[in-house]
């Protein structure tokens, strides 16, 4: 049977009474990428701790739960409040210590098993002096991103920390932290993959060096392209990926996920239309998507494709057709002849984002095609 | 008397009790920037019409308000809904019609004075099907930014628009709508003044051929950086202008501004610091600041730069510190070694943004320098 995409978008459209952009999100995309993330934990024998920064949804979070998925980490001490308000009960706070919100963190600390991220020996003594519960600490490595962390190299350093960790008698020396980000930038899934080889071999050279000291450690590992892709966790206790559940075209791009697996999309309505140039105005800019970009192979700018609405969903971006730029409220698709002569002024269109967590951040709240309003932190 | 930025930063952060990114707002810098420009308007004999987009706040709308200012535009009909809520009589709604909005527009237009943007017939038919209200008419033209309107070059078309809005009851030709956003992307103050004369010409020859049919048109022109650096108004009746409210380094790039017009800054806590590479980094990324950037003279991508508060607000940028990379809540400050020496772990540190209207739409709520909470539309 021929789906009839335009058709199914306006039914869509008006059963919701949509009138702006409107975050969609397709759950059983969203369910299949949780399913899937778990099934290769469970092969490899892996702690599954998904980073629910991309989500930030306690309803999100409930279908983990039902999976059996208990462990979680976020990025912020305000995200470990929301979920464990949620009944979260085991949250590792993926961000370097931000000690003015020591208080908070410790009454977390009072209630729920909490992790905290640390790289120096300041934040040891600051923590022990500050805190009054039990508290698992992590030490953030940097195996290549440099973004923060201390060298995996280091091995000095590294065991230093964890032998002052050793002397605190509320400190809890868990393991090690590592996020390979610059894998965001790989050129495909073999670049992917080889910074994510490299990451091990660094840690199987660490190990080594820290002899009975790191017995212990968890070695928990994060980045999404690599978890997506790779079959080797050769060293690696357990894995914190996040942007997977609803992916994304930058992860498309890089090879991690198929157009198919992007769970959110952006129903934005058509405004304008310049035949000169081929040009569509979108009610849907920078505050709805943000003002993150790819680069297509030509070099040009994309930020956001356009996909049609089918019976069950959406489609794949449904040709050439690609958002080239965003100002706050107003987004313009370079379109395909075909999909320019296809849509008029009042259709909604739908675009997938470049950076699905930064577009769930500015959006706020998400829509099911049952229209269920799934909430976030920040609703 | 010496200037202790760094000792009157921690005593204004103490005293606020401030814990993690939170958006400062110098309400005397803000103050200065509207009556500046409410000054140019009245030595020109021009109404002033600003946007209030960038700042979308109620409190602050009272500030333009105790100034005499009356009119003004808006980016969405949220917006409207909202200013017309706090006792905004007369509302542009600068923005293409979005037709899945028109009775809410319809019952706006029931209250008080608004007008929308047309650029096809279609929407003037639309309109006059739908509207049981009487409503302004602007016509969106374009004078070179190519976002979108009608070319300025067009009268035909333009003088058929005019025609057929005059055939509608309830519809009221205002006049036309031109914002030359392309000045964002100037090379400097010559550039931007350029083109604002191009825009100017064009308006001109228009007016010739528009004849007694647009002898009562009002032209509306819109853009910060124009609006700040020229004393040039021929033609012009209206000026809407919206990021001159709060600046930001984009506008002091262009020379629209000077640092210390900037009104807003990110509090940000310092959370790490790497000697190797003289990086600090920040709780403040691309969910607080955006991810806007501009490029400096070698072509660095500058996604803030780092002030210090003194006790009446901040300098401007300290040094040659700055932002050069954000990921979703990580900032990381590419800092001079002074500064590197200077900043530790637990401080915080004040950022400028590259687009203030992109961080206060993130941020949501600003606090003045008496701790005052500033609350927007989407508080």
């Amino acid at each position: 049977m021929q789906k009839q995409p335009l058709m199914q978008l306006k039914f869509y459209i008006c059963s919701m009474k949509l009138k702006k952009p409107t975050l969609l999100l397709d759950k059983q995309k969203c369910l299949n990428n949780i399913s899937k993330m778990k099934a290769k934990a469970d092969k490899h024998g892996l702690t599954f701790r998904p980073h629910f920064k991309t989500h930030q949804s306690a309803q999100v979070g409930e279908w983990f739960k039902v999976m059996g998925i208990h462990k979680i980490a976020v990025s912020s001490v305000s995200m470990a409040q929301y979920f464990a308000d949620h009944n979260w009960r085991d949250i590792t706070i993926a961000f370097p210590l931000n000690i003015a919100e020591i208080e908070d963190i410790d009454k977390l600390a009072s209630k729920i098993k909490i992790n905290v991220l640390i790289e120096n020996t300041e934040a040891i003594g600051f923590l022990d002096q500050h805190i009054h519960n039990e508290l698992g600490l992590f030490i953030k490595l940097d195996a290549g991103y440099h973004r923060t962390g201390v060298f995996i190299e280091d091995g000095d350093k590294i065991l230093s920390l964890i032998r002052e960790i050793k002397t605190k008698s509320r400190l809890h020396f868990m393991g090690f932290i590592i996020h390979n980000g610059h894998s965001y930038h790989a050129s495909g899934p073999d670049d992917v993959l080889q910074i994510h080889n490299q990451s091990l071999a660094k840690i199987s050279l660490l190990k080594r060096s820290l002899l009975q000291e790191g017995s212990t450690a968890i070695f928990s590992i994060g980045d999404t392209p690599a978890m997506s892709l790779t079959e080797n966790f050769d060293q690696i206790d357990e894995i914190r990926p996040g942007n997977f559940v609803f992916y994304d075209l930058m992860q498309a791009q890089l090879g991690a996920c198929k157009f198919d697996d992007i769970a959110v999309a952006l129903a934005c309505p058509v405004v304008a239309k310049h035949d000169s140039r081929k040009e569509i105005v979108i009610y849907g800019g920078a505050i709805h998507l943000s003002k993150e970009y790819i680069l297509d192979k030509q070099s040009n700018k994309i930020f956001g494709r356009i996909a049609e609405l089918t019976a069950d969903g959406w489609n794949d971006p449904c040709d050439a057709s690609y958002i080239k730029s965003v100002s706050q409220e107003h987004g313009i698709i370079k379109a395909t002849p075909d999909f320019y002569t296809k849509i008029k002024v009042g259709d909604f269109i739908v675009a997938l984002p470049v950076h699905s967590c930064l577009t769930v951040d500015a959006m706020r709240e998400m829509y099911t095609f049952d229209h269920q309003k799934i909430k976030t932190l920040n609703s």
